[in-house]
């Protein structure tokens, strides 16, 4: 089984080996996203590799600590696209060492093809079969498919540890280049266009390496009391609105975003009353939460670019992944988080975020508008192009010391334009068709911190005297994370 | 001939008479895009009659003077989305009398027809001819579908005056309802896959009116020196560009913000280099500046959802319109601006905004963060899908004493994600694959007016010394605003 893995013919190389082919400043564009199907010999054959390097590297999604610990201790990593996920690599981004533009999932892989990241460089991907011209991907397709065409050089490393019944997950559909692009031809959520392997030019080729390191499984945290009480808000929000909408009368289609409280909020969905309707997921990550649904009969299919589960989430799946196969679905991420599809198919999104300002925009990203924590991610995909963007958050942090609601965000990722509704411990604020004041009320009044309703009630009284559309006093709009 | 206009037997009605079924706390769905191709009779009747309204107005884009200036003045409008640009609706929204927020223009039908907007209501359209269950748009078409769909009565105001050969610029698709929207079959920027008329359901009308009052002409200013230098700026970079990247290969598909900015940049694009790569236009207006390139064999086609033209351009237009109907389309706003298509034909963006601030977040719609001036438009949905998102803007506003290049924009539309290229009259600022840091070098050193680069350099040394990954310095970010 394992012999044929690898195409006869194809040499195998040592990871030490095929590293001579990367120069000390080449750009790596590597597989990866939920912090699963990344490369791991390689990275750690650089990391231990005595050159000066200095590297570019870019991921689909969040890898693991092979790249964003060890090669970051190793002083070898320079600049970093478009996301991470881990304590070293996030030091290192705001202590100015590694020099860092977090982007929108959806475009990443035309920003490298086409020019707004570095191009050319060595896809380096992790595969669970290769030939002279294809691989199978593992555990995530994310940007892989753009990666590969894009770069000049190609390194895959083969993980023996990874069931080789993921290829059945897979369905590789590749975007055409514009203006030819033309319209992706998938009609149904879970449906199938693609195959489920990536082809590239064997020119390219200049190493197959084998492994069998594992991905780190998730590790998801028991569900808090404001986790369920927003799961409660969101249930009942959504059961209305489903009932109201006429986007809603054949399926609910819906999107979490990755992370405990994500995965607690899909679980609560199981409990959810939508009176027979369908319930499609058509999102980035399949989390333990949507197997839950599955096993319950609860979920027709689930569209995504990555599995990324516990350990127990893993087993589950593999020990019955004939049946799984039939509903889940890993695309590319240019596929799983499209513009166009999550449109087509009128996707409730479900995203968290660091913070909301009073007037509907929101921080998801630095903390203090300074210090980055992961990235936009795909959040910014989601909210943009749902027809119902839900923001679900914990009304404070820090123990109660700090509003998650604020006068004015320091950092903005997601504007006005784009948030729907606001669900917080405390209750829902639907902000559609509202003005700006609208907002501030209901934010105050529904999602807001009863310890903070008054000093946030008092900026917006500051505010409406200078008598403006959106009703900020510049003079202590940053006060409160200026003082912190 | 005038009288071929409105189908035999459909009865005519006064404005006066029709505006009887209109209740006084209505919603109004109305026509137009671009100040042109809105209903005017109808609201003309509405500002004089007796009963005290409290309407709500939704459009397209701008509409004219007889709405967004006489109703407001007679105190007839409560509510009002999702854009406006004439003095007397902004300032009735700025003191807070006529409730307001500024949508993206692809998705506004969607938020009218699915929730996101007050449903229901009267939708009140400008025709050139119409029968008992369909009817053509003049010169705009907007949002003009989805609200006839939406709306539970129908008004048709047929204007005598827009020549019929209007109606040959036509290309009216329908979008499906999520998730069975569908891919919309255009392949071809310039391309047609609709007919050129609205159908209704024939038990909403409750009227035809008959006016022959005429759109406003647009007056372009002439291009200013900065103008001039932003533009030559700009048709070096595209020149470059183009000669670059894999998506010009075969020809160049633009779209210009609205405005005498705009139209001067159109203009300049008729001297660029292109190295007989067909040149293409896919935006929200057709200007005066688009005829000139037509008249001159250098542009293709061109796919807008409003002629926004002055009196000559408007005579030219219609004094060879067989000509000029080969290479126009006018499409709904949910197609002129789609974000599946502004990708899959890669469109380049050039936008003009208030300010952008040392990291690329943009302002375009608030002065100080608080005032409003027009609304987001369709600058959102440009630069967020264009695989090459360009900000047109002078350095400086109020004769120098106010620089656009701002520590931290107090008002943010468009974010770091979203802008790729800041050109002002001092050069251009390539930002892709910069961090944070380099983005504000760059804008410093060539976009910023050369009085204010001094005061830039020392807010980021501010900042840099707190070492975050957008090194802003919260004290004083919004200092500049706060004194003005």
């Amino acid at each position: 089984m394992t012999a044929e893995r690898i195409q006869d013919g194809i040499p195998i190389h040592a990871a030490t080996d095929v590293v001579r082919e990367i120069s000390a400043d080449d750009t790596l564009l590597i597989s990866g996203f939920g912090s699963v199907g990344y490369p791991k010999a390689v990275p750690l054959a650089l990391a231990d590799d005595e050159a000066d390097y200095s590297l570019t590297v870019v991921s689909g999604g969040s890898v693991g600590a092979e790249i964003d610990v060890s090669l970051v201790e190793a002083d070898a990593v320079d600049r970093r696209f478009p996301y991470q996920a881990r304590p070293p690599i996030r030091e290192s981004i705001n202590d100015g060492a590694v020099a860092f533009h977090d982007r929108n999932i959806s475009t990443l892989g035309d920003e490298v093809r086409y020019g707004g990241l570095p191009d050319g460089g060595v896809a380096v991907v992790e595969a669970l079969a290769a030939g002279s011209d294809w691989f199978i991907p593992t555990t995530s397709i994310g940007q892989t498919p753009a990666f590969v065409r894009s770069a000049d050089k190609l390194i895959i490393e083969v993980n023996q540890s990874v069931p080789e019944e993921v290829r059945r997950f897979h369905d590789i559909y590749r975007l055409g280049t514009p203006p030819n692009r033309g319209p992706v031809p998938l009609t149904d959520p879970g449906g199938r266009i693609g195959k489920n392997s990536v082809s590239f030019d064997p020119e390219k080729l200049i190493g197959v390496v084998q492994t069998d390191r594992r991905d780190q499984p998730y590790a998801f945290r028991d569900p808090t009391e404001a986790d369920r009480s927003i799961a409660a808000h969101l249930r009942s929000f959504l059961e209305r609105e489903v009932e109201r909408s006429p986007l809603f009368e054949e399926s609910v289609r819906i999107q979490f975003g990755v992370g405990s409280l994500g995965n607690a909020l899909m679980g609560a969905l199981g409990d959810a009353d939508f009176d027979d309707r369908e319930l499609i997921y058509f999102g980035e990550v399949i989390q333990d939460g949507l197997l839950d649904l599955l096993d319950d009969g609860k979920l027709a299919s689930a569209s995504a670019t990555s599995l990324a589960l516990s350990s127990e989430g893993h087993e589950r799946l593999f020990e019955d992944v004939d049946r799984y196969a039939e509903d889940i679905v890993l695309r590319p991420a240019d596929l799983s988080n499209s513009p166009a599809l999550i449109d087509r198919f009128g996707v409730i999104a479900v995203n968290s975020a660091l913070e909301v300002d009073l007037f509907g925009h929101v921080n998801s990203t630095h903390l203090n508008g300074t210090r980055v924590m992961n990235g936009v991610g795909g959040s910014g995909d989601f909210n943009r192009h749902s027809p119902l963007a839900v923001l679900a958050l914990p009304s404070v942090a820090a123990d109660g010391d700090i509003s998650r609601i604020t006068p004015m965000v320091p950092h903005v990722d997601h504007t006005e334009h784009d948030i729907d509704v606001v669900v917080t411990e405390q209750g829902v604020a639907d902000l559609r068709g509202n003005e700006p004041r609208e907002t501030a009320r209901d934010l105050i009044e529904s999602c807001a911190h009863p310890d903070y309703r008054e000093p946030l009630e008092d900026y917006l009284a500051r505010g409406i005297e200078s008598n403006g559309h959106i009703p900020h006093d510049l003079d202590t709009a940053l006060s409160w994370h200026a003082n912190r």
